[in-house]
């Protein structure tokens, strides 16, 4: 099957959706991003996902080429397009096309914007959800500015390799023996009646799922702590978990080869992700 | 005019010259580059950089789609294709186009490679080589692998624009205290008949014109300490200089508004900027 996918004003078959070689983000990686879910046709958090744009688009001083309503229309165009039940929606916006140089283009370059789907029949009844994933812990080398959105993603995915070497399912990123968070999700661990996960700073990405997460947390009158976390800290914790737009919750049941906890998905969690679906589902748009 | 550049085996108006919205080099700035320079229509340093893009890739564990030698060739025909007498050569070579995943794609995708031309009329003649480029000293916030060159420029862009943002030509980075190396360039400072310059290691790439100039320096019989230095030991210096694939060696002359030596280009630099040229001129291919 061939995707419709969104490039610049036009919708098109994937096979046609190209960007200049000259795009920034090609040559510069000096673009942002956003993933949405969908589930039962509908947006997950799309407001949530449009204002961290806005947010790593002005860290950036970089041109926004749609406003949210029609940002809003093209994702619903794609998700009719291409019948998309339960998937993601990629969403990209470069500082566009223009000759090489390290200084940003001239005021008025247009930007480039690309969006496209990826069906996930099954994802809220994922069996990871049930059995949990399995993590290392690795060195944290990304950039400074990880509150940005962008698409520097090379050390995530070489985290995400060096975690399928080791038999394990993602990496945890670990800097000054503290656990910053995992290659494309937040970090939490719960000891006790205590979700732990580390504080909002330039060191994150300051997730849309993870926000939402907390709320509803302390909502059902749970304790969180944000703070920073050490690595002996999650391996003595009663469960872990991530969030992210795509995994919603997802527990983590092993650290660097050893059980954390009971070695199984832990209450906390399975009741947070319940929670975390129901609601997302009921305002989903 | 309209340059012919090279993308996956074909030579294309740069008009036409794309790459799917699905390349990782796009999505993850999962690619590599190199720039190599032109002078007399010839080739500066070619094997220095074939080198270490070879390198890169290795580091990186992604595939290489062309020997050296027809890399060269590449090189050659795009040189005569456009005219260029003296300008540079951008070279850029990312894992590929698969459906977005951060782990790697399947073994055996095709890589992408592109490569197009800059010219730069005067370039071995650049007024800057005479005046000296002015510099700030920023915060190095880049990614811990800065000896591969990827793509992942974002960080040393926004350098760019806050040194334009001061006033001036270019920034130094700094961490701990001392300098890496300047947003695109290695950085350099004198004091006495020592130069000074970082040793190599994951902080700074590892620059092919920096390795023929210090070997120049020796061979002149200069005293080279490969070390880290301090702001305060680069504005106390008698001279500071970059060098890079497309500035060769370049004075620089004041550092966070303040005079560095007599604030014009030194003896030392201008020296070894006249035995670069010369001797690579001689090399060229």
């Amino acid at each position: 099957m061939t995707r419709t996918v969104y490039v610049n004003g036009q919708y098109l078959p994937e096979d046609q959706a190209k960007v200049s070689i000259f795009d920034r983000g090609f040559l510069f990686a000096d673009g942002v991003y956003e993933v949405t879910s969908v589930l039962d046709g509908k947006l997950i958090d799309f407001a949530g996902h449009a204002k961290r744009l806005q947010r790593s688009l002005d860290e950036l001083q970089m041109a926004n080429p749609v406003t949210e309503e029609e940002l809003l229309e093209i994702h619903r165009e794609l998700v009719r397009a291409n019948g998309i039940e339960e998937g993601l929606i990629y969403l990209q916006i470069t500082r566009g096309a223009a000759d090489r140089d390290f200084a940003y283009p001239a005021a008025g370059t247009q930007p480039t914007i690309v969006l496209f789907t990826q069906a996930k029949p099954g994802l809220a009844d994922a069996p990871a959800a049930k059995t949990g994933i399995k993590v290392i812990s690795i060195e944290d080398q990304r950039w400074g500015r990880r509150d940005i959105k962008t698409v520097q993603l090379l050390y995530p995915s070489m985290g995400k390799m060096m975690a399928k070497a080791a038999g394990a399912d993602d990496a945890w990123m670990v800097e000054d023996g503290h656990v910053t968070e995992g290659t494309s999700n937040n970090a939490y661990i719960v000891k006790g009646n205590t979700i732990v996960t580390r504080h909002l700073g330039t060191e994150i990405l300051h997730g849309i799922t993870r926000a939402a997460v907390l709320r509803f947390a302390r909502e059902a009158q749970m304790t969180v702590e944000e703070r920073p976390f050490t690595v002996e800290e999650a391996k003595a914790a009663d469960e872990a978990f991530i969030t992210s737009a795509s995994s919603f919750v997802m527990p983590v049941v092993e650290m660097d080869g050893a059980p954390i906890g009971t070695g199984t998905p832990g209450h906390v969690t399975a009741r947070l992700r319940e929670i975390y679906l129901d609601e997302m589902r009921k305002a989903a748009v």
